[in-house]
């Protein structure tokens, strides 16, 4: 008998017949007679509809204890009705706050970190034959207080209780049915993939592929929890993640990931002296701005030029930021676009196979396209290059990397 | 520095600008150096909306424990509400979940009773200056499951915690400004009354006076805390229910009570045989028909009257059961009316007064009004009449027992 954790979002709970569905999937998983604890989020809308009630409230700062108290009740709204509709069925069900469980977090409200996790309960419950409902996102410190654990909390907490209850499986039941080799909406040729490996996935969280948290695929990594993103809408497989078996057929590259909300920036003829790329950086950093890539060359001069990318929608900051910082180090100027796009290939096959960035650069270069920055990592190449040349870059890395067929 | 429990129920609580009004009046008490704990209900309408969303969710019989899961996330955001919004007020708080108090009840869901408080996490919080907002209503059984109080629970609530914290007095806000000597839309010169004991309030409140739950009374009765009611939107001193002082200058009769849903039932020519009573009232209390006020006469010809008043909704069932019990009895008929009233006046300064029945009964005769049906208590005296003559009976005895003048 296997044990499955079964991670269902807010939309896949966001109203009473979305609600029903879930407990009908859970209810023939348990009829084949596997152990399921399923997580939930909040019915899609509820954090929304919290978080503007508690604006209204605070003139000041946003307290975060009562935060974490507020925004745990719409969880907790969906355990209880989750519970009822599976009883309803004639499945066994009882439902779990992160109190009640015990998860037991740091005391970090409104982004805290899971140190522990009580499987007693649980485990008892499901000796009993009940499916158990845990709420996701939240959690209680050793205090007593209610915690919460920030972005993608609810993954997160899927991802512990499956490695608390060495479960067999992970399931993330999400809007889409799984990974894809790019996103399907710029190339229509995008296949899902059968399996990812846990870097690759980490690698297309950073870039921007939204489909599984960095926090809940580093987690899962780190424990050796097989991860599946698959569909609370249609039947399917989808994609599994996993760590790399050495026997499977490896494609060179998996996947081509992209990133719309790019800008860069560079600051030319800065003397070159040790030192100068923390005096640019900390400038920034300390406006919360994050940095991306970051390239520096250096010119016959004796002086430097610098680039960085951050989001599009600090530009205009950094911009300013970065006028102050050329003046400070008698710099030559400040120019910037905020018209480009990240274009990434990820693919564990890499690391053993020499020749993928100069054939992706090829590739790029037959279309006429200028690549106006590179950074390269293990597993991953990304290329900045103009807004209007994304499609047109995604699709012939697609095609020339043989992405629409299996395990080229 | 005294110590108050204050209440406020749903409607006090129902929208941000509401809760922003309950945490300027908490901040002015507590600047006068007053402990304040603050016991607060789910905002009008979201105990609806939940309840709604689980009968959705719900084909077969309601499932208790969830119930509560779902049902006590309504104060959760109340608590959290308030609390944000008295510390940007800039006075310190922090909310409390029936479980973070541990408000300990046994295990009946929907209708718990409280067996313990623990007053230690309050009390160390109102000795660092905090106002503690406490979530009404609800609970937690000794295995950590949530449970709920049933109706009127957060005025038990309030009361409880007053009792554990030797409160100086339990402050109940409601939408009404105190307890008046009869109902005010009935009779413009009703009073309010500055103070009222826990006998007559018990009275009142069995009698159709909705201002509180008799639970909370007989709860704070039992451990002797006083309780005061006072409205949420108007100032005033509300009135003070607590027990007698024999200094103090005692009206004969304290308020006029009525209740407009009575329906009465009688069935004549009883063989008058030991237990007969219970072979007429068994059959209605199977069908879960609660009886009122009883009486039964004794006739000349070894037969007797038996007759009972019910809530006006269960007169018609009533009337069929009774039909069954008068042929399986051999009695002789069944005879019945809804539009009757039952109007009582309550006072503890009857009890060494003689003469206030046949005074009310007068007082009645003189305006031409018949008593159907009298029932007596050592501080109530009750009488049923025609629903036309109401207003009249109730104005009359309002006048006659001088209710409108104080102290008299």
């Amino acid at each position: 008998m296997a044990v499955f954790v079964y991670k269902f979002g807010g939309t896949s709970v966001d109203s009473v017949e979305r609600i029903k569905a879930v407990a009908e999937k859970i209810k023939q998983a348990r009829d084949q007679g596997d152990d399921i604890v399923a997580v939930v989020s909040a019915m899609s809308g509820e954090t929304n509809r919290l978080t503007s009630l508690a604006k209204e409230m605070q003139q000041q700062q946003p307290i975060d204890r009562e935060m974490d108290v507020l925004l745990s009740t719409g969880e907790q709204v969906t355990i209880s009705l989750l519970s009822m509709a599976l009883i309803d069925l004639g499945c066994p069900a009882c439902s779990y706050t992160g109190g009640q469980v015990r998860i037991l977090t740091d005391s970090m409200h409104t982004k805290a970190r899971i140190r522990e996790i009580d499987d007693k309960n649980i485990k008892a419950d499901l000796g009993k034959g009940n499916v158990v409902v845990v709420a996701g996102f939240q959690g209680i410190d050793d205090k007593g207080n209610i915690t919460t654990l920030g972005r993608g909390g609810s993954d997160t907490t899927a991802v512990a209780l499956a490695v608390a209850l060495k479960a067999d499986e992970c399931h993330i039941y999400t809007d889409v049915d799984g990974v894809y080799t790019t996103d399907p909406r710029v190339e229509p040729k995008a296949r899902r993939l059968e399996k990812i490996t846990f870097e690759e996935m980490l690698e297309m969280a950073s870039l921007g592929s939204k489909v599984l948290q960095i926090r809940a695929v580093e987690f899962a990594g780190k424990y050796n929890v097989a991860l599946r993103v698959l569909s609370s809408f249609k039947e399917g497989g989808g994609t599994l993640i996993t760590y790399e078996e050495s026997q499977m057929e490896r494609a060179l590259v998996s996947a081509i990931a992209f990133n719309r909300d790019e800008a860069k920036l560079t600051i030319t003829g800065v003397p070159d002296l040790p030192g100068v790329a923390s005096k640019i950086l900390c400038p920034i950093a300390d406006k919360n701005i994050e940095v991306d890539m970051i390239i520096q060359n250096i010119a016959a001069d004796s002086t430097t030029d610098f680039t960085f990318t951050v989001h599009r929608n600090d530009y205009q900051k950094s911009k300013e930021v970065l006028k102050q910082v050329c003046r400070d180090l008698g710099a030559k100027q400040v120019t910037g676009d905020d018209s480009i796009v990240k274009i990434s290939i990820v693919g564990v096959g890499m690391r053993s196979h020499a020749g993928i960035a100069s054939n992706m650069f090829k590739v790029l270069a037959d279309e006429g396209i200028n690549i106006r920055m590179i950074s390269t990592s293990e597993i991953k190449i990304s290329v900045v290059v103009d807004e209007k040349y994304l499609e047109l870059s995604v699709r012939a890395l697609h095609e020339a990397f043989g992405l629409e067929k299996e395990n080229v």
